[in-house]
């Protein structure tokens, strides 16, 4: 199930992201909110994520950026350095966890504007492993033949759940971590199964849920009108849980990958780790037990981008790719315990 | 694209379904809000709807039942008609506009309860094509050869976004309509390429986001914290233009549809059409031109279920099948301009 046996081999043929406006560094959330140095520094220190970029404006309080604004440019983007048309596009998979709205979905707001039509468009809910769900049933439906070339975005905006002119201090510790901890973007990318010079071909992707009998470790609300009990509370967290849990995840995700790929750990070129916060990252890095392979992070300067961040990883790890080159993405998903993972190659030249 | 040309076979190999609570009345509702008589009887005569169930208590503004509750009752008995156990579900794919969360995401927690582990999960944030866009991504998966038996889920609880306590009268008339077309209900089927006898095949599914350049015609609203400009309105129609709309849509989804699978009209012995509203479904009928074949509905009775629609109806369809049968479903989305449908056919005996 899953493994990598038949069909026709998909390439990454181009990828895009964007982010909403300047970074919002710590020492500028630190001053809107009229937070103390001793708190920055605590900040830099135990969470390591240093700016990230928002979809609100502090100052204002007023939305900035859409999800729809985002994708759409990423959306152009990944287009764009794939050399391909909206209109040869046959099907497009996006994910996030903070669509605009319940409905319309939001890949069908971005897919009008930037010019795609007639097509299937599906959008998953989904938290941070929702990018890498979306790669697998991307890979899926064009391995099954069904559709020569798709788009796939995913990204966040999850400052749609902060309040700017919230008493930061007097508010709950895991709701200023989370404050902290994400960022916003979006990232898109052009795969297909039209064989494309110099691109990585997507080996295998493996997503599996793994929470049953468990507890979410985080829960994200939402409003309707008949709101009851959870009133008021954006988010609530086991960071315990999540602490104590992703890192041996991570490593486990990454185990059964290169078991079902059947390759070795030293192969591994690259490894593009899960972005919690920036010490999560490094303290998931050093489970993962890949030492001749280099890291690929964004997440000291953009935080956790949710359903963007392999698309950030990509868009750095392409460039560099040599042929031959073997890379691996891990992502794992805290809120009811979701371990994936997705391994690219370079071809080698001919 | 999309047309069904290559892979195995998709048998539905069982279905469930699930509603909250007893049947809540027009009269009921009009007691609830103090609404005259003289409104009743219009509601009768230009929605036509009659009843629906509600997950919330109108008494006491409680939610009475999740989705994850009703998608939970709907797989069971889906597995059941099915005959097939939790362990032998390979993938999992669920659709709604309303899930419980923005995460976990509800699939996940149906998942769980089930006892379904170990396997991918999906949830597609969709409006009233969702279940049909579900339908379509589990036979394209199903035909990859990916997986053999999948479990796909479809449902939605509209009432979280009512006001049990409002005064109806002052309300504008969309949100009234609303709250009397939408009714909550989830449902579930197993499918599967291993052949069962007396089971139908899937034979074809469509789905086309036509809504470039086209304004929605509906968007439901969710809450986080920053909120701004939308504040307290929980969706917002183009009534116009639906009406205008959903019939001669759901005329062209049938019309590529049929093309697509080289049947003719005259061979569709049952029909289960969009249930919009009652009056809306009679209208719709009008449109397809299926002079020979029998409407399978239960709008009047349990009101649009959103994503569970489908379910409700193939319920009530498959008893019904003799050798040979055809049966088409249509379904079209106004939120973004989507149209779809489906095909079943129930084998000749050998």
């Amino acid at each position: 199930m899953g493994v990598p046996v038949n069909g026709a081999q998909v390439f990454v043929h181009g990828v895009g992201t964007a982010l909403p406006g300047p970074p919002v560094t710590n020492e500028d959330i630190a001053a809107h909110y009229g937070m103390p140095t001793v708190w920055r520094q605590w900040v830099d220190e135990f969470i390591g994520t240093r700016s990230r970029h928002l979809s609100v404006d502090l100052a204002t309080g007023k939305t900035s950026h859409s999800l729809t604004d985002l994708g759409e440019i990423a959306a152009r983007g990944a287009l764009a350095d794939a050399g391909v048309a909206a209109g040869d596009i046959d099907v497009v998979v996006m994910s996030t966890a903070t669509p605009d709205h319940l409905a319309p979905s939001t890949v069908s707001r971005i897919a009008g504007r930037v010019g795609i039509a007639g097509v299937p468009v599906y959008q998953l809910q989904s938290g941070c492993t929702g990018a890498v769900q979306a790669l697998e049933i991307t890979q899926d439906l064009l391995r099954g033949g069904a559709y020569r070339t798709a788009l796939v975005i995913g990204g966040d905006t999850s400052a749609k759940h902060t309040s700017p002119d919230v008493d930061a201090a007097s508010v709950p510790l895991e709701v200023q971590v989370n404050g902290l901890i994400f960022g916003d973007g979006v990232g898109a990318a052009v795969l297909g199964t039209v064989p494309a010079e110099g691109r990585p071909v997507l080996r295998h992707v493996h997503s599996r849920l793994v929470g049953a009998g468990r507890a979410p470790g985080q829960t994200v609300y939402w409003f309707g009108r008949a709101v009851s009990g959870e009133d008021g509370v954006p988010a609530s967290e086991d960071f315990k849980a999540i602490e104590t849990t992703a890192a041996p995840m991570a490593a486990d995700a990454l185990k059964h990958l290169l078991h079902e790929l059947s390759w070795d750990a030293e192969q591994v070129r690259y490894i593009l780790p899960p972005q919690l916060s920036a010490r999560m990252t490094d303290r998931t890095l050093s489970h993962l037990a890949l030492p001749g392979s280099e890291p690929i992070s964004r997440v000291t300067e953009i935080g956790n981008t949710g359903n963007a961040i392999p698309y950030f990883q990509l868009e750095l790890l392409l460039p560099r790719l040599n042929p031959g080159d073997r890379a691996v993405g891990i992502s794992i998903e805290a809120s009811k315990w979701i371990r994936s993972g997705y391994a690219l190659e370079q071809p080698a030249t001919a």
